[in-house]
């Protein structure tokens, strides 16, 4: 990456499991930081953690925690932390980006996935919104594609990972299962059935035409990223036994027929992205393999012999990182480059 | 039930899971039985299994061992063994009930779903095929609306559970899991790629169109049964970290319009089938919820609102149960009523 400039951070959420690895991007990426400030809530608050050798101590968020000092805001909380600290922060000149579904239908606020759409970052008005993780890695797939090929039909299912409910969500995961192992169903409530040994077909909660939140998530997310207003999505989403790599069976029907191995090539050329693909050494991705990567993995790429515009693929990527906190560090390189985000930015 | 006639019945692959569940289920539906005889690999044979008070001592299969003394031979073992054992049992006078894939795309054997197509009983020629247990639900889910409303295309994902490869597969999720919670990736060779807190998309070998035999056989299988030679169906076909229960996420195209609270109607009042499906009490079925069951249970019927012609639902089913033994036992059921099986049925 080229140097970015050493901004004010502030990271709401900084005990959770989104902001852990943030830090831990941070790191990797060797990205600047002039302040680092976590905010959390009360039960958190108190605790410590080390970052490049200094140890930081998490602060209750409040709404006086957003006094003017920050370049950037990073909210991976509540979408009710979200909706009343965004504006807030926003008003005090920071740059928001928010992790929450608070925003991201809001027609003023921007919903980036740099590699797709950076450009969106210049009509932003303060506050920026990144897609739930299961969008990202569908719309990274298929974008390459769409781009030449315009999207017509998305037909989805979902293979995801408890992480994407935090870390509650991975320790659920962990003691449901030994308890099964012994015999005992003991769901630990931390998804909406037990899901140790099993495929929980409810993420987030049902709306009134039987849809969830986060399938409706994904169909209008997608659409709005790809500025395909009429695109169909049909997606169900489910919860699966996986701690960190969240999956997806995509078919994909185009306004002309795509030639799988010319969509192979597409989307072998897209940042970001990786294709694991050769049926005939049985490769093809995994959740295993997906987890602590940035990439997003694609493999299973084929025809669909009764629809000549149409491809099945599989994707699979860490919801923790380019689902979440990787998206967030890229989408502050962007605004840096663009200089949208600290002094002289006009924020 | 009513009453069948007392059939002397051989199991090929009479220590394997499917083999040892058909016992259970003779047992739980208290079907007659005149003679019971269990064949198995050489590895098996001589060890003893408990049916009604006998003790009965597994022989080794040998071409020897269809002296024309069967009413029903059930082959559960491998597809080699049923084209080696099939005709020989079949010349013999019995009728075969065959669980491979090895005569289901045969013109000459009719591939019965009894809830679905028992008719096509009529017409068999000593050898009945019995589905897939991925196909079998997805099947049962979709004829109701079918039978009114012919199919155009479906797209399915699956969440399929380890039984479907057997008792090692069991055991194989087991040891897995039990490493993985210790940190360690000690895949089993059960399946494809470690299992455990994973999804591997690849059931059984890829064809040379880069999908693989499994997604292959939902989609010819299903044509066959529904008498669809032109259905169009896109299948991805997942193994997933569960024990019995196979789900499968569909999309579903009809010729016409479909109301999905009329859709519900039609499903519910499918033989074998239960409906669990009350979004408002976040009620669905889950893959734990099947195991030990003889019902497909479908749940999550919601219209595709970019489609009116099309519904979306969710459908599982204990794989070893209705997708395997329960089937069998049912197609004996079936052909003794039809007078189709043993003395006097010109087999």
């Amino acid at each position: 990456m080229p140097t970015m400039n050493p901004y004010a951070i502030t990271v709401v959420g900084g005990a959770g499991i989104v902001g852990r690895e943030f830090l831990k991007i941070l790191d990797e990426r060797e990205t600047p930081v002039g302040r680092l400030r976590l905010l959390a809530t009360k039960r958190s608050a108190g605790s410590t953690v080390e970052f490049r050798g200094s140890t930081i101590t998490i602060e209750e968020t409040s709404p006086e925690s957003f006094a003017g000092d920050d370049d950037v805001v990073f909210l991976s909380a509540s979408g009710e932390a979200s909706r009343q600290y965004a504006p807030l922060a926003r008003d005090r000149g920071a740059l928001v980006i928010d992790d929450s579904s608070a925003f991201r239908m809001d027609p003023e606020v921007p919903l980036v996935i740099p590699e797709v759409n950076a450009d969106a970052l210049s009509w932003h008005n303060g506050i920026v919104s990144q897609p739930n993780c299961t969008t990202t890695p569908m719309v990274m797939a298929l974008y390459p594609i769409h781009r030449e090929n315009p999207l017509r039909r998305i037909v989805v299912s979902t293979y995801q990972a408890v992480a994407g409910a935090g870390g509650a969500g991975v320790e659920g995961l962990r003691t449901e299962t030994t308890a099964a192992l012994a015999g005992r169903h003991e769901p630990s409530g931390t998804q909406k059935r037990e899901i140790a040994f099993n495929a929980v077909p409810q993420v987030d909660d049902f709306r009134e035409d039987a849809s969830t939140k986060e399938e409706t998530k994904m169909a209008n997310e997608t659409r709005k990223i790809l500025d395909a207003p009429d695109l169909a999505v049909s997606a169900t989403c489910v919860r699966i036994p996986t701690f960190f790599g969240h999956a997806m069976a995509i078919w994909a029907e185009f306004e002309r027929p795509v030639d799988p191995a010319e969509a192979r090539e597409a989307i072998a050329t897209m940042p970001g992205v990786r294709v694991v693909d050769e049926p005939d050494g049985e490769r093809y991705p995994t959740p295993v393999d997906a987890a602590g990567n940035d990439d997003v993995l694609v493999g299973r790429i084929r025809a669909d012999s009764s629809c000549p515009g149409a491809i099945a693929l599989w994707a699979v990527t860490d919801s923790i990182r380019k689902g979440a906190a990787t998206n967030v560090v890229q989408i502050i390189e962007e605004a840096d480059q663009r200089g949208l985000v600290g002094p002289g930015s006009g924020r």
